[in-house]
């Protein structure tokens, strides 16, 4: 459309398209995307069962239940967070606050794809510094040392996916001094996985952003909800630039019943931590090379024939997440239970040997 | 906090906090947001029900399914709309394409609130036309006056809310062929009740964008779903700087087993169409001043006492809408049915010979 009069902002037409390839995954082994890969909380289903009705669904989201809920179980007041529709509504209700068009938000290299993506969308310079080649550690001398007057954002997950790699609190605070006038996001989806939170450090600095999410351990992201917490301040401005229902009725109920499960969600990381360490094992056996993890998956090197081998197992009904295209040969597996990892490893077996014949 | 280091974007501090009074409104005759006042179709609970498992939920969305069925049911092929997080997504993700910093945005007024909302989030020169101030009709002469190379974006909505006031498809014409350059969102979120559409103009406007939404008629303003119309070659752009993952499966679902039950929303658009008659006619036996409506909703003048007529109402467990703070002495309330018309005089007359005593 060579005469098109409407033209895009610049912006978009330089960014990738980002499609994670989400379909015809039911009745796989979902390895692929962190995920609970048992379900969630069957209390969450009977809460979801109890509430639905014509009427409850023909009616705007009403969230003060559930933020009295959250409120409770997290120990931060009411004023401090906000629901967010999943983690991406978080990154980006953070940027558009505080990101203006052209100014510098830091990312780390490999990460979750959408801190880069809302920076992009905003219009930010966006800075992306690699992990540490060696064991992909946090490189955090040279995040220090980039960070200037003009760093407005510096987005980070904690641990990071797809790398595994983990940041203590003492790092996080190092961090948080010396970058005063930039928000901070410490993005801890995975914080159920290894108990490292920011989240008391909120109240000490005012830049101090903490995400959470019920799409992982919860095994809520079907219906998109998370949190994200700072200052009371911080967060009256975050809500004038966020939708008044972005966080669907359904999403806001089964929070609820959520967090009052805590017993299946223990139990469930329990599994996932035992499925993660049989994962590392079974690799070491194998001879095949590995990330030491803190979330529930690992990335191992499976060299050249990365995206073939995650093709095969695909075919084999079980699915990983090929991440070659930003660290090489790398292949990222879920840790979902002990038993998928001998579902796993079955399949895996097969497809190896195939792949270095 | 006058020692803060972080601060948010100029535009961010200078916006108004937007909070639409959500909060208690179950178990009370709701009249206060045009939704469907007697819930949506058994049918879309059916089908949540029989997709609801903790399986399902632990798994991120996958749209195809819903993405085949509303192709089918509003004649577009696939590559020409997005799902979105309610209207509210559909006009963020158009204005983030589109509009950059510093650009300039019209908007009329009054209209729905999140058309300014988002453009101030993005940073735009947002500017306010009024609806005319005689009987609120559409300021087409106005508008077309308004238009420059400047202009990025025009947003507004046919029906328009608050005011009922439509629009026919040769204004719009007219309008598309004026501002070439411009972005043109025609929100139909009250097209059920008025039955006239720009969505055939798409295949033959680049400039056009159509949204439509389930939170009105469809009766799932709890889910969060809605649709963005417009060529194929912009959809591409909208989907890049659109989140994968912003509508729940379970919207999803609903909306799919929606479209299949048209029956239900053609049955209750009759009823509402009979209950805003029934309103227009029981203002005009009152004696009071209201505006011809093409959506389920009628705008009258309560005068001086507005707020004390939304309040007293409320006592009695009705819920309307003030809108004086943008027409002045208007009231707002939803067409449901002939009986909750029935039920609102019942309330009215007590309050009304209150307010002029």
């Amino acid at each position: 459309m060579a005469d098109a009069l409407l033209r895009p902002r610049e912006a978009v037409v330089h960014m990738a398209p980002y499609s994670p390839p989400t379909a015809g995954r039911e009745g796989k082994l979902r390895l692929d995307f962190n995920e609970n890969t048992v379900g969630c909380s069957p209390a969450v289903v009977q809460a979801i069962t109890a509430a639905l009705s014509a009427e409850r669904l023909s009616i705007y989201p009403e969230y003060e239940a559930t933020r009295v809920a959250l409120s409770h179980f997290y120990g931060v007041p009411e004023q401090q967070f906000l629901l967010t529709n999943g983690t991406d509504e978080a990154i980006q209700v953070l940027v558009n606050t505080f990101v203006d068009d052209n100014q510098e938000v830091i990312v780390l290299q490999p990460s979750y794809a959408m801190y880069r993506f809302y920076a992009e969308v905003a219009g930010a310079r966006v800075i992306n510094l690699p992990y540490l080649p060696e064991d992909l550690a946090f490189p955090l001398e040279e995040l220090l040392a980039r960070i200037s007057p003009a760093t407005r954002a510096i987005l980070l997950a904690n641990p990071n996916n797809p790398t595994g790699t983990g940041l203590g609190i003492e790092a996080i605070e190092t961090l948080l001094r010396r970058a005063p006038h930039s928000a901070v996001l410490i993005d801890e989806a995975y914080y159920e996985f290894c108990g490292v939170t920011a989240l008391p450090l909120v109240a000490r600095y005012q830049n101090l952003f903490v995400s959470r999410t019920f799409s992982k351990a919860y095994g809520l992201a079907g219906l998109r909800i998370g949190c994200l917490f700072s200052q009371t301040e911080n967060v009256q401005y975050l809500r004038k630039a966020q939708s008044p229902y972005s966080v669907n009725i359904l999403a806001a109920i089964a929070a609820r019943a959520a967090v009052h499960d805590g017993a299946y969600v223990e139990n469930f990381v329990r599994q996932a931590l035992a499925a993660r360490d049989l994962l590392c094992a079974g690799f070491e056996k194998r001879g095949i090379g590995y990330y030491a993890s803190h979330g529930n998956f690992v990335l191992f090197r499976a060299g050249e024939k990365s995206i073939f081998i995650r093709d095969a197992l695909r075919d084999r009904g079980v699915l990983v997440r090929d991440r070659s295209y930003e660290i090489a040969g790398c292949v990222r597996v879920t840790a979902g239970t002990p038993d998928q990892v001998e579902r796993f490893f079955a399949a895996f077996d097969e497809v190896w040997s195939g792949a270095r014949s």
